[in-house]
């Protein structure tokens, strides 16, 4: 498919008429074609008015529309082949086979969505049936059920082009659940995101979908971005990227005059608690397992494990050496862009410059000026539980061992935590009791606990939670990968002695959805 | 009980060295004894400090302890008797049927959440099993759970002096959520607040509840509550009040180093729009079915009817002539405060004083210098189109009734709508369409749509949502009133290949709390 730097109002192509976005191949630093002009705003009034205009039949579609849309959008992106594969390589500096893995990743995401609008649930359906003779007052008939919210403005990470981008897990979501999308593509990838924005709006297209299911815009997040979250027809943001972008998309939705919430994912330095017979049973094997976890995809993971706390000890000292060995073999591999290369360089020296911290092992250059080359640092808890900023992320393959004199400074270092996406806990003999100490603390910081993993590597299902408290998101009550991630977009309503004629079919008697339901307090058995 | 004025600190009672705030007998305006010293910053800190540290244990309590703590509470504030009966009328001015009936209203509230703890569909258990054979990639063990998300402050509403307040609605959420609960007292009913939290106080100890589970606080919103949303420890806020109120909670929560979510519940008009054929069939039937919800409590209901919008005609004219009568004859009712009064009587100004607003009626003149007068008033839609402050909720028994020229106009009507609790619509022979037509509009302007009733009275079940969009609340995704409130003080966590011996009750194998759960995306169909 021939790219033409157009973006997507609807069904219409259009050229941005603001500053061209040039998309380079972060191996080579060379710009890559076409280039992407911005939108106005205009170009963002145009998409938000026609997603609102769209949400009230989008709303109103039946479920099975809804998900074989989301299956005709996951077909025509795995449409685009190799052509898509080599254009994200080319945009990202990522290999070919993360790439296509992320394809996959993405076209899954559609269809699991696909298949949790159809299981119903998310419908929330809660009847309370008319009590007429109850006393002293009668009980009208109430029925409850989850709405979609309508247009939602979708910004992609720069980390995963595809499966956190313009068909990525907001987007499939927000569909999913009935709220028609606006994407801010980002920057990194334009190319990207109009081939696979041309699959989605075919898919629109083919699928007989209201005109303003889907647009996709481009420019930068100060003007675009901001513009578009400060629409009044938009009514949820999802965001993927940095603290700094998040809470300023935060700070906007909220001096909104009708404020709306953001879904923010921002950063996480995903601590590792090394229990003391973890590191007794298998030094070796938990510093080979972390340095690849470290190191995968350059560090740019949202779930890469960069702060990690042990008590010290020859089987610490053991990990290190082992690590530091490991980490000394890693080549540096290209990095997204040379802003985030440079944003690394930044953090890892500013973590280096914090006194009392100690570079114990730095990776080996790259094949190219963008590489990132790893690093592992240490700092005594003492150190670490004085400088809140050993906590910031640094976006890369950077991380800090905090090393504790005893079992209570390791749980102090627990309790010192900010919010994270994940925390992991690798525990072996005679650890169970340390473990089960940490464990009221640590779920109270994250997402998700991992036990005897690594962080990075994020299943797509139902039992998945990929959020946190603040700062690892702005909103820990939600997720932005799995099923439960639909709930962003809906909100309870209640109708209250609605005539039968006018019921939706979600809240008939006669339950002709199917949907799993709740009638007086009680779970129905039974499904259509 | 004798009253101290005493703060209940955890298990410590005491008084607040701040100033003295005197709870008044609005009918009378009779200070009334004992005085309530306002708490310090030090005061907040205790409390949250000891709600800190009570979360851990509260958090992993068995579902049947927290239910059964409930009932206890329940049965705590029913001991209370005619004691507090008689308080909460001298400190709201509200009747002794209407308070007598909100005592069994709240006690029902508590009830109902320790039904809804048993229940354990809150508890949202998610298992996908690992698949470890699945290529390319293994799966790991993912379990999902709800959790308490912490420490909540509450802060109860004036007009509902038992269930909106120290142990109203948001109290009981949280606490069936497994959340301690800091509740700033109503400087309204300070008395009746003491005699509440010493139910509540009586009932933690008597079930053995960690002491930091339950704190009351007095003293000034702008002092002693912006300081306890600024409290670090504090994770979730519940509000019922105004505006202004909420608003100013929202900003310190989102200004906080890690914001925290605000449920606050505000303002609502509570739109009606009286149908064609409803106002031809019935119009008497409807205009004193209105009065009687507009005057019920001298209008200070949040779902108080406060504007209506119906198409010009005979049968319209008929409505308001029987309005007009029926509310002339309405006796003013004492209000809850000198302040509320006050504020009444400047909102009613403020609407007579648009120009094209005509007042159609005025109650007569209540038997106190406290009492609110009713009033109604007509507007063309036109006028009403231009001038939003003429949404503004005047907190009393004042509605509009706006005009419309046609079935556009009112649909034009619907769609100026600001976001609210309720929408109603009345309607009759020949109205199907018209109500089909408007319902995509107001179903996203409210959490509540009523069809030929009024919206005073919420039921308190599992199907209500008393909520909607801003600036009905601070947040639409959730309710203040029914069982679904729960989700309001819960996120989720998930926990990925956790050691049997480490998994919570709630996630192991073989379901000990017989919780609803979902395996690899099924409903399970038995339960324990």
């Amino acid at each position: 498919m021939p790219l033409t730097g157009a973006m997507f109002i609807g069904s219409e192509r259009r050229i941005g008429q603001g500053p061209v976005l040039e998309p380079v191949d972060p191996r080579t630093g060379a710009s890559l074609h076409p280039g992407y002009g911005s939108g106005s705003a205009t170009d963002v009034e145009d998409a938000c008015q026609l997603a609102d205009l769209a949400a009230p039949e989008l709303r109103a579609t039946p479920p099975e529309r809804r998900a074989a849309f989301l299956e005709r959008v996951a077909e025509r992106v795995e449409q685009l082949g190799g052509e898509l594969v080599e254009r994200a390589v080319a945009e990202s500096g990522l290999p070919e086979g993360r790439i296509s893995g992320e394809v996959g990743r993405t076209t899954g995401q559609l269809r699991l969505f696909a298949a949790e609008i159809r299981d119903g649930g998310w419908a929330g359906v809660r009847i309370d049936p008319a009590l007429p003779d109850r006393s002293p007052q009668p009980r009208p008939d109430l029925r409850q059920r989850q709405l979609a919210v309508g247009p939602v403005a979708v910004f992609g990470a720069s980390n995963f082009p595809l499966a956190f981008s313009v068909a990525g897990g907001d987007t499939a979501a927000a569909l999913a659940a009935g709220c028609p999308v606006v994407v801010k593509g980002h920057e990194a990838h334009l190319g990207t995101c109009e081939l696979v924005g041309s699959a989605v709006a075919a898919a629109v297209r083919e699928c007989g979908m209201p005109e303003g299911t889907f647009s996709l815009l481009y420019g930068s997040g100060p003007e675009v971005g901001q513009a578009l979250v400060a629409d009044p027809r938009i009514q949820a943001v999802g965001f993927t990227g940095s603290r700094a972008g998040g809470t300023a998309l935060m700070r906007t939705a909220a001096a909104r005059p009708r404020p709306i919430p953001v879904h923010a994912e921002m950063s996480s330095v995903n601590p590792v608690f090394l229990l003391p017979g973890a590191l007794r049973d298998r030094a070796t094997e938990i510093a080979e397992g972390f340095v690849g976890s470290l190191t995968l995809g350059a560090g740019q993971f949202c779930t890469n494990p960069g702060l990690l706390a042990a008590v010290r000890g020859p089987a610490l000292t053991e990990f290190l050496d082992v690590a530091a060995a490991r980490l000394a073999e890693a080549a540096g591999q290209t990095m997204l862009t040379r802003g985030i290369h440079a944003a690394y360089e930044r953090s890892v020296a500013e973590i280096a410059s914090v006194e009392g911290v100690r570079e114990v092992a730095s990776g080996s250059p790259g094949e190219d000026g963008n590489a990132g080359v790893a690093r592992l640092f240490t700092v005594d808890a003492e150190v670490f539980l004085r400088r809140p900023e050993l906590q910031e992320e640094a976006f890369g393959a950077a991380a800090t061992v905090v090393v504790c004199e005893d079992a209570e400074q390791l749980a102090r270092v627990a309790g010192a935590l900010d919010g994270q996406l994940t925390v992991t806990v690798q525990h072996g003999s005679g650890d169970r009791d340390t473990a089960a100490a940490l464990l009221p603390v640590l779920e109270t910081r994250a997402g998700r606990l991992l036990f005897n993993g690594w962080p990075t590597g994020v299943e797509v299902g139902h039992a998945m939670v990929h959020g946190g408290p603040y700062p690892a998101t702005s909103d820990g009550r939600t997720t932005s990968v799995g099923t439960l991630a639909i709930e962003r977009f809906l909100r309870p309503v209640c109708y209250q002695s609605m005539p039968a004629d006018l019921l939706p079919p979600a809240l008939a008697d006669d339950n002709p959805l199917g949907l799993p339901r709740r009638v007086d307090g009680t779970r129905e058995t039974v499904r259509a």
